[in-house]
């Protein structure tokens, strides 16, 4: 098998068979393929695309170009949850408890990464003692215990999957349906997950702008996970603003907290109930969607939730005191509160410019070793459609910094007011199952 | 400027400006583009194109990659013909000597290279003592004294275009119209050519296969020459069997003699005359077509097309006496008659396939270290449309070997006959000026 002849196959848009791919996968894992025929091939898949079959079966060509994390010594069904990624997105932080309290094994693996605020791990780590260096033994043994724990990434997941998105990233080949779902699936599918519930993001702070993108990566990612044996469903759901009120890391922990009381903010809630729901059901500790709903509401109201999150918070070593005080939470040394130049209606909050803000006073890595402060960042205290009156609080700045004109600045320029009443958008757009 | 943003603007269908193009040409030549993201460039190009101008601006950033010949010593308007390469095309041998006896300057820079026979220099050292190692200030004498001179190729080239090519190569990019247009008649330009005649080869001996393929390309090269001030024009001619009777280096020389004389192959000396009516005509040594012909007409019957071969060669250390005795070239040991097997007409002969044969022989290099026997070779007896009868001499096999079998069954599968008449291809397809 030559890879000259397999880009001239894809280049016609013909159809790559299953030892086709393994081939091209395998051989650019050994680097016996080079970057510059998989980029060729890649930059044929963006014009030509790939079928359902090929999706699948790329995705577990690069599930099995490294490790793969076995949690069959969990019980019950391990139900992933993935966010496409946003600004201000808590959810992880609230929904493993949530569904946890509900019995659903949530065995966490998760990363630092790059962007507007830490990764998962940071954000939790802005509890005193809380650490993730845990033995994969201690790790399973914490999520049937507790049915919850996270460890940090370890072992040699997706090599292939790294490799590609390295190569895509100079290349111009990103932004290509097929690449980005079995990218995403291929490291969920590896970190050992039986189903798997997709937060696809859609608007101005996502990844995908249009809803029309966005429920074609989310069809593409259900249908690889369902060819290849994994119960997988997809929300689509707002990033035309931040979600929630929180950018930031200890901030973010404190609206978790809160939510899980049941005071977060109204669209985190919500859209936590609506994937939660789902996952609860996909676990099989509900018979329906609704039945799932109710079950969280009660975990909610009735305390156990919340207690969840304690013990999970010690069990890995954290203070569970933040959870009933907030303010052993890192704390920021100056807050400072952006008030409105004018009267009118939010008309916009470009999510990815609030989470620059953000990132600049901190709470983000630009690159890998920016150094992130877990106590700064932002809390809006208007989204889009309420109203304000000029001198009114748009937003609570966190900083460790008295000099931020700068950041001011950029958060004037991304925050619209407009004279007319503007509506709230829509928060959770489409379910999709299949 | 960053190459990825290039490579994403192209992949949109969008124009690159002079500055880009130039950019990615020198950097790709410096090194400082690797190739991991010029194939992806190549790859968008062969999706989105390019459009007249970028294909011009193409050829003269990959011409300023590397030395230019400079030919204004020579005067006259020098004209370089090119061909798009076939089966036994012995039309640069003959439009060299034809031309220049009416005065065209024929200032050839040639190759060896690759292929079924040798390359031009290959075939005229079949003339004993014929040699290509001299200086440039000898050759830009040799040519205003006699109208003809053959040089090897020597400086850097256009080196872009070979790193270009040697990547395409491997990556499922070679097919692409403004890729191949600008990659040739970079090399012309560079080359040092006023004016540029080409031969665009089509059907299934060609590397373009379909006549709307070879338009293609021939519009392609006419409209880059034409916009970079090079007066450009293209023949488009069969290469649906190979052209003339003769392939294999010695025995096309031979050919060639018999052209000059005005004894040769009909469609060979048909083809040369309409290049080189249009070569003439583009030096300015004729003010119509028709006037142009008859004057090359006229140099074949009163022998001045001979005579200037002879000089041309004896200048150059050849031998002149393999003109009126072509003895004196390498004869190969066997001769062998190959023979019909049935009565019939010839209804096809596979060009490219027939020149394989003709590389078993040793008549070309399969590979840059092959060692090229000068003496063998196929001259065909019949063409297509031919009739033949059963026991009739197809064609003969000139060979140093005695067991031939192998090329023996590729020549019988590969010529054809049918009991019904087929008519001999149209030669000369079209001729295009703009």
């Amino acid at each position: 098998m030559r890879m000259v002849d397999l880009i001239e196959k894809k280049r016609d848009g013909k159809e790559l068979t299953t030892e086709e791919i393994q081939f091209i996968i395998e051989g650019y894992t050994n680097n016996s393929i080079p970057d510059y025929q998989m980029s060729a091939m890649t930059m044929a898949i963006y014009f030509q695309g790939m079928n359902e079959r090929e999706r699948a079966e790329l995705t577990m060509a690069m599930v099995n170009s490294g490790d793969t994390i076995d949690l069959s010594a969990i019980d019950g069904v391990k139900v992933d949850k993935h966010s496409t990624g946003g600004v201000g997105d808590t959810t992880t932080l609230v929904l493993g408890p949530l569904v946890a309290a509900l019995g659903v094994p949530v065995a966490k693996m998760s990363g630092r990464g790059l962007g507007h605020t830490g990764g998962t791990i940071d954000k939790l780590e802005a509890v005193k003692g809380f650490h993730v260096e845990i033995e994969n033994d201690e790790f399973i043994r914490l999520v049937n215990e507790n049915k919850i724990a996270v460890i940090g990434q370890s072992g040699n997941l997706t090599p292939a999957d790294k490799k590609l998105y390295a190569l895509r990233d100079v290349t111009g080949t990103v932004n290509s349906i097929p690449l980005i779902a079995s990218s995403i699936m291929s490291k969920k599918i590896a970190a050992g997950a039986d189903a798997i519930c997709l937060d696809v993001k859609t608007g101005a702070g996502a990844f995908m702008k249009t809803l029309d993108d966005s429920r074609e990566l989310a069809k593409a990612m259900v249908s690889i996970g369902n060819n290849v044996g994994r119960k997988t469903m997809a929300v689509i759901s707002d990033m035309s603003q931040p979600l929630g009120f929180a950018i930031g890391n200890a901030l973010e922990v404190k609206e978790a907290i809160d939510t899980l009381r049941g005071d977060g903010p109204e669209d985190l809630t919500e859209l936590c109930l609506t994937l939660g729901s789902h996952m609860v059901y996909l676990a099989g500790q509900a018979a329906t969607l609704d039945e799932a709903r109710n079950k969280l509401n009660e975990v909610i109201s009735n305390g156990k939730a919340l207690e969840t999150f304690k013990i999970f918070l010690q069990s890995q070593g954290g203070d569970p005191e933040v959870v009933d005080d907030p303010a052993k939470l890192p704390q920021a040394k100056y807050i400072i509160e952006l008030e409105a130049t004018e009267d009118g209606y939010i008309s916009e909050i470009v999510a990815d410019e609030i989470g620059t803000a953000a990132m600049m006073l901190g709470a983000g890595r630009a690159t890998k070793e920016s150094i992130i402060d877990l106590a700064v960042g932002i809390v809006l205290k208007k989204k889009i459609g309420d109203q304000v009156k000029k001198g009114e609080s748009l937003l609570t700045i966190h900083s460790n910094q008295e000099q931020i004109e700068e950041v001011k600045q950029i958060l004037y320029k991304n925050i619209k007011i407009s004279k007319e009443k503007v509506p709230a958008p829509i928060l959770v757009h489409e379910e999709i199952t299949h």
